[in-house]
């Protein structure tokens, strides 16, 4: 896998697009109008086009709206020859992508990444999907191929327009491939305000972390499986967000930073991680992200943990760290361990139990 | 692309079943039962199985049927290490096939077909598919991905159960690869009377000729296209039999026969096929698959081939024939034309306008 991510990319989507038999930009209708004509414009001079808006956010990632596009890429005649352009942040892409890798057997993709959880994760590696509704409640990206964009274009103004709470979730993301890659990098961004003047020139050394594990392997067969760091009790949140009757929604990249703290505590435990970083570290993180108002309890943590992907044989399977630089994506969980452990960690820091 | 057809399969599926955490069974509840025992007993002897019956036919290549699998394979905890094993047609490989490529974002698949054309088309090239309901009605195929099938396993004892117009069905897929390959095949092939017990010998030799084909083009960039021969017009027929309000089917193989009768007649006056083979070819063909009691008219089916997965930019392609062994898939429609040359063969063969 070549690198495909640019930031000076207004040439190179052109070319993409040279002799394309239509474009449909599926552009996140929370952005400025601005961000979507500024893409038409470029696309429009050779090209057909079809602007396709639709509110971003985890809620699209359904079967319903799937189809939507589908009829919708039917009924503006896109064909073979056509290409998807996704603008947006995480859910923009893995939705569109989806519908671009399985629409007449897969089509051309170039995704533009709006938010920091964008640009150096979701964005890159091909990765695409859907949740899945099931008696369990929703199951986060069940459904989906990897389909490797053609171009991921970044654009630093369009942070801008970011919510805090998005520059926060992106912060998340961020803090995981710092855990991963660890020394200069990882003190670098611990020196970093969590703000979007400091973390933006951070942004391409943090996607390029996820592109070098990324490239050594593409399906994760093994190795890619370490950037679930955090993921596995970060997935089981953000659904059990999703399922709740008032259908709150915790940010990505705030529920990774929360699996992150606990993966810590248990990394001093089961891996011999160094007990006076963790600390150190978590208390980084928890002046940052701040307590959680409530935190689910081990029973509705576990049964969303045995849906993870990356378990096998019915083995609830995790990834800890030695050091950081040094992850281990073998663990695997006992469930009465699991109980102990999560409600010592929910009892520490959910506010309503402080 | 290495060839995994095999009739001496029953060891290579316990080896390629060995340590996965669960067989998934999709197969079609057409079938006699000792055809899923069979395989059940073979899989449980070291796995962990699940058997799920479906009622095969294209009416099940829907989201609905779709989501139901990936609910089921949800329910009996299925994950990466799984495998999904189709017993069937190609409706049940086509439908198994495609959630089996996107579920968890791709898990192993098996197939073993039951049908001729199962066996000598639908297993074959990884390609797999449901179909999109679109307010012009249904569109075949058109939501789909490649996924190869690591073991394709062939038992001519299964065809013993098949109904005559599956046969016949067959026939019409045996006779397209005849077309594309020509030469002494083709010969064998018109000797050959098409009835189960005659054609069973010429499957291995049919299948193989797609499979030279698939694997110099496996995502389908140019040659594989050939494969679409008397497809355009097949597909078209099939959508609109499935359309229609009493839901008649039309089996595919019949609906690619047709196809191949007309673009018989196109290829004389547009490649200078030979005129009084064109004639013999038709003569031998129709006495197979009879008259149609209706057909469809140019608009009707215009509109349907404009939705066709090889158009590009608008333009309505189609593959045609030199010479039997020579086609060419470069072959574009002009309306005008092809509605001419559609109701002149539909007065010709069209039962109640005889």
């Amino acid at each position: 896998m070549m690198s495909v991510r640019s930031t000076s990319w207004r040439n190179e989507l052109k070319s993409h697009i040279r002799g394309k038999s239509l474009v449909f930009l599926l552009a996140d209708s929370n952005l400025p109008d601005s961000y979507s004509k500024d893409i038409m414009k470029v696309c429009k001079i050779k090209n057909k086009t079809h602007l396709h808006k639709i509110k971003g956010g985890e809620q699209i990632k359904t079967h319903q709206h799937l189809i939507k596009i589908y009829n919708e890429l039917d009924a503006v005649g896109a064909d073979r020859k056509s290409v998807v352009i996704c603008l947006g942040g995480g859910t923009i892409s893995d939705l569109g992508g989806y519908a671009a890798s399985t629409y007449k057997r897969g089509i051309d993709l170039i995704i533009l990444p709006t938010t920091v959880t964008g640009m150096v994760d979701a964005a890159i590696g091909g990765k695409n999907g859907i949740n899945l509704e099931s008696n369990l409640g929703i199951l986060k990206n069940q459904i989906g191929t990897f389909h490797q964009p053609k171009l991921i274009g970044i654009d630093f103004n369009w942070l801008n327009s970011l919510p805090k709470d998005e520059v926060k979730s992106g912060w998340g993301e961020m803090l995981k491939h710092a855990l991963l890659k660890g020394g200069s990098h990882l003190e670098q961004f611990k020196n970093t305000e969590p703000n979007l003047a400091s973390l933006t020139p951070l942004i391409i050394d943090s996607g390029n972390i996820k592109e070098g594990i990324v490239r050594r392997d593409v399906k994760e067969n093994g190795e890619r499986a370490i950037l679930n760091l955090g993921h596995t009790i970060g997935h089981a949140i953000e659904s059990l967000a999703l399922d709740s009757s008032n259908g709150s929604e915790i940010k990505h990249g705030i529920a990774v930073a929360w699996g992150i703290v606990f993966t810590l505590e248990v990394s001093v435990r089961k891996m011999g991680f160094n007990n006076t970083l963790a600390k150190e570290l978590i208390k980084w993180i928890i002046d940052i992200i701040g307590y959680p108002e409530k935190m689910w309890g081990s029973e509705e943590i576990w049964l969303k943990m045995c849906k993870d992907k990356k378990n096998t044989n019915g083995n609830v399977k995790d990834v800890l760290l030695r050091n950081p630089g040094d992850a281990d994506w073998c663990f695997t969980w006992e469930r009465e361990e699991f109980t102990i452990l999560w409600e010592q960690f929910r009892e520490r820091y959910e506010l309503t139990s402080c």
